[in-house]
């Protein structure tokens, strides 16, 4: 790993939190529904929404609210009222705006290994969710640039590394993704750093690529600096 | 214009057909809302919402479905029934699905001048939306790049000549927004072309440049080359 030349970091529950500002959000929308429909499967048919428009919305807060809207009457059987539906865009618009607070140690993290690599933000979802995110999170100078992506594949890693460096072989991509982050990086040819977050959304699920020999995985983000050292 | 080094198109309504797909939406959501509300100012009451949530959500079908709903919700006061809303998230998905048509001669002209020149799109809007249309277009193969960004300021066009290419002096900016497309891409120094379209959303109207040493306007794209070579 000595000559490695790019870091890219995701950006979601790798910098900052965001996984629990949705789980917050579909708590609001359990007890919204609580008197309209049978609590049973509703956190499972708002999943089954989400997996099934993915392919149509992308990722994100608006694809997010849209899911819980459709979930919304669907579950009511066509019933839920306008009041309901506009208390889900409610919390779905607090999604949008919410003050995002990074993990600890992550800005002297990259303020200590700003001069050493060309550090990348590499990330999934929503343009205008994520470069808000990224104001907000107060990280951005640490950064020679920022890559919004609206997925993850080997092909995305090839491509933004030969971009962002001499190439894929010479990067490492760290994140709270196995399979966002993890796997197709690893395919790549590129190293990779799984930072394990408590809160993983379904849909980023996967096997973890134990014994590969250009991954590793850290506790924090803060301890990445001495894996690279040592 | 001789030394011109990057030629950039804006996408929507400058090389395919997108607003008339918003007005037929439009026309759909006044035709589901006829029995529920009074008709009178009800395009003005969803351009209302469209305008205050763009700072919120963003461009692109999605932030447009959602204004659709909450200017549901609103005109009924409440009462709009939910199969009403799940019709009118049947049309917004519907903005995220049809096949996209480009103008006549836009592949030609295209074709034409990727030889002479470096070029690209920049366009604003939703990653997943505009990424849709590009491939839907069959246009990848002719250009360099592609910028999609949440806002286009002099500063979006200065940045962006630079990074493809030798600056904004020696770049050109060809677009149907006068506000978008033009007057920022002018105040970055750049060399800009008016392509009019019949339909202009209310959000991108400006006055006209008239009379500026690096302001063009032509009747539609495939005149471009003839506009450089003059």
């Amino acid at each position: 790993m000595k000559s490695l030349a790019t870091l890219a970091f995701d950006a979601d529950d790798t910098l900052w939190h965001n996984e629990r500002h949705f789980r917050l959000t579909e708590d609001k929308f359990a007890a919204l529904l609580a008197g309209h429909a049978p609590a049973g499967n509703l956190r499972e048919r708002l999943l089954a929404a989400e997996r099934r428009n993915v392919h149509h919305y992308g990722y994100g807060s608006k694809s997010f609210t849209l899911s819980m809207i459709e979930t919304a009457i669907e579950v009511t059987e066509g019933r839920a009222p306008a009041s309901v539906i506009a208390e889900i865009m409610a919390a779905g618009r607090e999604l949008l705006a919410y003050p995002v607070e990074c993990f600890p140690g992550v800005a002297e993290t990259l303020s200590g290994l700003k001069d050493r690599y060309r550090l990348i933000v590499i990330t999934k979802g929503d343009l205008f969710d994520q470069e808000r995110k990224l104001a907000s999170s107060g990280l951005d100078p640490y950064f020679d640039a920022v890559e919004i992506v609206t997925e993850k594949t080997p092909d995305t890693y090839r491509k933004l590394f030969a971009r962002h460096g001499p190439g894929p072989e010479r990067a490492m991509m760290i994140g709270n993704s196995l399979k966002s982050d993890i796997l197709p990086a690893l395919a790549a040819g590129s190293f990779a750093v799984h930072v394990p977050h408590e809160l993983t959304w379904a849909l980023e699920l996967a096997e973890e690529p134990a014994g590969h020999p250009r991954f590793r995985k850290v506790g924090r983000l803060a301890e990445v600096p001495r894996l690279l050292a040592g």
